[in-house]
């Protein structure tokens, strides 16, 4: 691509560095900017900066916060004694969108890949058990992927516990709501017939 | 969406303002964002604040530049009694791509559409008016999209220009490379046919 300047250019390659961001559209965002009021981009430009210079990582769950213990952590209403434990605050997000759950999370940072490079030591889990330990928790709940990674890492937590005796679950795996039987995969149907609810169970729910 | 940070909210607020740019997606980008190291993102932020309050239009055919003047018109290469009529910036980057072209362009900043309130006066058409009258242009080539209001702004521009004895071509509509006549719709067919090029020329070409 020929710019006739290279203040569009710039500006063109670093929104063309975000993922799933190519030249193109980038061009198409940076136009968009361009017609906008000067005021407009400049706060665009200042929330982003601001964003990344002052946001601070919760002490106690690893989330974002805008302060040292995030607003879920901070709220009384939820109960402190569960956690959720899970891989990104994107989780976190999926999760509040529910509307389910009213305990607190653990964000571990990743998962356990050693195809990665990623082991134990670089995520938080040393934290995790140390919070278990100090704090009087009484369930921990693993909303990681369905995957080896997840069951992994699961499986590592797990014994890290193992001397300690709080209940410990993971949320359930089965075909989707609105899933067609036939098109699921044989895991998934597989797990789903393991561990099958009884009817009335089910239409409590 | 619920977030655990006015700072990471606003940040995606920000996000999915810009066009073709959901929630989802600014979430995307912002977390993507949070990992990088902070001297990139103030980056980021600095070239994209820069380039709304420094970029500048050229005096001369309102492309983008740097100064005054734009780098295609400051180019004494580039044949300056030919000029190229598009309707945006993004038009002169897309024949720029070519790389056929060696003259230089007149960017109107839109085109004549009643139904969306552009008239002629909106757009940058007094002054290539002006440009023809004062240069010793000696070719006009319209580059404008192929559609009614294309054809609406060639006419209008071509009566302004009436009393002026130059050369006043439109860009070859036709059957694109590639495409299949059974799928051109009957427009682009008709005027494909009726636009036809001895062999000999099409051959050469």
């Amino acid at each position: 691509m020929q710019f006739s300047s290279s203040l569009l250019e710039n500006a063109v390659n670093e929104f063309a560095k975000l993922p799933g961001i190519g030249k193109k559209t980038a061009l198409r965002l940076v136009l968009h900017l361009l017609k906008q009021e000067k005021g407009g981009v400049q706060q665009f430009s200042d929330v982003i900066s601001r964003m990344r210079s002052e946001i601070k990582f919760c002490q106690r769950c690893f989330n974002v916060a805008d302060g040292d213990i995030c607003s879920i952590c901070a709220n009384s209403m939820r109960k402190q004694e569960m956690i959720c434990v899970v891989e990104s605050i994107r989780d976190v997000i999926a999760i509040e969108s529910t509307q389910q759950y009213s305990g607190t999370y653990h964000i571990l940072g990743g998962i356990i890949s050693p195809l990665d490079g990623i082991g134990p030591d670089q995520l938080n889990i040393e934290s995790l058990v140390h919070r278990i330990q100090k704090e009087k928790t009484e369930e921990l709940i693993f909303a990681l992927n369905p995957n080896i990674q997840g069951d992994t890492t699961i499986y590592y937590i797990q014994k890290k516990l193992l001397p300690l005796t709080i209940r410990v679950t993971t949320i359930a795996r089965g075909i989707a709501f609105g899933g067609e039987l036939e098109y699921a995969d044989e895991m998934t149907l597989a797990r789903s017939l393991q561990n099958r609810l009884p009817v009335e169970k089910y239409v409590n729910h």
